[in-house]
């Protein structure tokens, strides 16, 4: 590919649980798959996680972050550890790893598209045809880990959550998706937020999708309320192109849109920095799932389309849209019938 | 009845769009209702909304405010003007009034309940039995309307919005799913929420749980993260007894909850102040719907079964189960014919 680097210097986090089980399978198939094109893979793989915070008491040391910022990019399994662990402070995995991740290598475009292959797994009677990404915020808004308790554990407690939403950060990812819809056929974008509740964030976002609009006359866009948008996932999610939204909204809708197309175990997600000024990390959507851990029952596809995404982020889309093709194939054949975690690898790698 | 004063003094505030005609049918059924009861029913009229604010300028005036005040209970139909209408600033309606009502009023426990009448309507393939009650949280939370915005439409924008959560507030309404679900066959609450990235209110809400838990030893509890219970809402819908949940989350969720239920014209909700220290107020979870507003289109059926939440909350609770059965009866016998507003209405008076 004369467009890219020809080895791909990828980093490796498998994670907890049901990591290390769907990324052997997204290795699989990513390796086959970057060979065909000539194209080579160096992998270095980091051992993180809530396993790892057990063993070691850490959660991302600043010498790893630095060393995952001189790769090409990053698959990334699931981290967390089990519901009942009570040795691990509840939310600290996923908070000082999974979203220090996203902050601090600047994920600012949280990409999940959605898709029904066929009408597999869907449980809607009449799914139609889905087909739509969402580009969730992933830098700012709820997430920022900004607010606090005061008089924890009186009957006067106050605790706080700061949503922090700036221009800068709002209209970088709106441009993204306004950039995506252009290239898409139905070219519109909908953004969901609940400006008439959450006022200061939301006219911000209202007001930059306007502007923003202004350079894409050929993207139409509309607006939805967050539970008006829940309503049309579940009644309409046909009408749905591009989505553009906030962190937590963003988070809730991308969960459920994973299930109205057919589960979790098919989800795939981005989390992209588009001025590559760091690497961008690629991860499914679903979390580590203890209880099936170990065992070969888990799902490997939605880490397999995310190291399609993964190609189609380094420019080499030929090859992105081979795995996706036999991911499809794939999906659209099974009948049910349990297969193990590496036989789904498997047959979707013979299907390249 | 005993407990119960022998008139209901009712303010109802039919509103905007399709807000009239639903409200005239849950009165219909309500004063046929009450009626057999031997109890009276004093109306109280209030022009509140959009269409009285481009009149009048007026939202909530303090002097209706005290009026409401006099009143035993509130029946409200929907405000909000269209989408379209550029003359009324976006949201105004809703914060200056119907939730200025909730904070003013106290309405703690926003009561949404959920339930599928045959199979009627739902979206989903299998939607099993669903009946569940979400307790959504009503007077704080994201809804505070706490925030603001620096350098308003530069580059350098920075937009705040602050979830504002209390000891008092939470308490009490945890406290009130418990309640709820202690008297109710199955005795479950699952938490919502989002603790393993809104750490501080999150952990006030779980903490908040598993004390108040203790005073139930009858009641089960389990927590999920509200992008899971969105899968599970579509997924298993029948998991669920009684969700308690903040108000944002509970706005997005009792949606949802609606549209996999049968649809958003189905959906009642109450506004309660369970210390009666002022009236509750009962609402179709569903909006003013101008675009079928007039044309006697419109669904009301959220608007009487709110109606019977109100008798439910008055003490009535025989008057409440009449009007139940008879939207049973009706909604398990529609054929997907069209039919009026009224005769919706007409057709349920006739079958209490
Ligand atoms: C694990 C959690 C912090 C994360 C999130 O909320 O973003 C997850 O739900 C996701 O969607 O990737
Ligand atoms: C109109 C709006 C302010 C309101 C809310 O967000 O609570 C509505 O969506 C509801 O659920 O009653």
């Amino acid at each position: 590919k004369c467009m890219s680097a020809s080895t791909i210097n990828l980093a490796v986090i498998p994670g907890d649980g049901i990591g290390p089980e769907v990324i052997a399978e997204a290795l699989k198939v990513l390796e086959k798959a970057v060979a065909a094109e000539g194209v080579g893979l160096e992998q270095t793989h980091y051992k993180l996680g809530a396993e790892h915070w057990l063993a070691t008491g850490e959660t991302l040391p600043d010498e790893v972050l630095a060393d995952l910022r001189t790769r090409d990019a990053i698959l990334f399994g699931a981290v967390g550890a089990a519901p009942g662990d009570t040795r691990i402070p509840s939310g600290i995995i996923e908070r000082e790893m999974l979203l220090k991740l996203r902050f601090s290598l600047d994920h600012y475009v949280n990409l999940r598209p959605s898709r029904l292959f066929g009408t597999v797994g869907s449980p809607l009677a009449n799914p139609g045809t889905i087909d739509f990404i969402v580009v969730r915020e992933g830098t700012e808004g709820p997430y920022v880990g900004n607010g606090g308790t005061l008089r924890a554990g009186t009957p006067h407690e106050v605790a706080t959550e700061v949503s922090l939403n700036t221009a800068h950060g709002v209209e970088r990812v709106v441009r993204d998706a306004f950039r995506r819809a252009s290239a898409r056929e139905r070219k519109h974008v909908t953004l969901v937020h609940k400006h008439n509740v959450l006022v200061f964030a939301g006219h911000l976002w209202k007001r930059t999708v306007d502007a923003v609009a202004q350079e894409f006359p050929e993207v139409t866009h509309d607006y939805l309320h967050v539970d008006a948008a829940t309503i049309f996932m579940v009644t309409d999610p046909s009408r749905f192109d591009v989505i553009v939204t906030d962190n937590l909204f963003g988070d809730i809708l991308t969960d459920l849109a994973a299930a109205v197309t057919g589960g979790i175990g098919l989800a795939a997600s981005g989390n992209i920095n588009m001025d590559r000024t760091a690497p961008s990390m690629f991860e499914p959507v679903h979390g580590s799932a203890p209880d099936i851990a170990g065992q070969q029952k888990a799902d490997p596809t939605a880490a397999i389309l995310s190291a399609a995404l993964l190609l189609d982020h380094l420019g080499y889309a030929g090859a992105a849209r081979k795995i996706e093709a036999a991911v499809i194939a794939d999906v659209e054949n099974r009948d049910g019938g349990a297969r193990t975690t590496s036989a789904v690898g498997d047959a979707i790698a013979a299907a390249l």
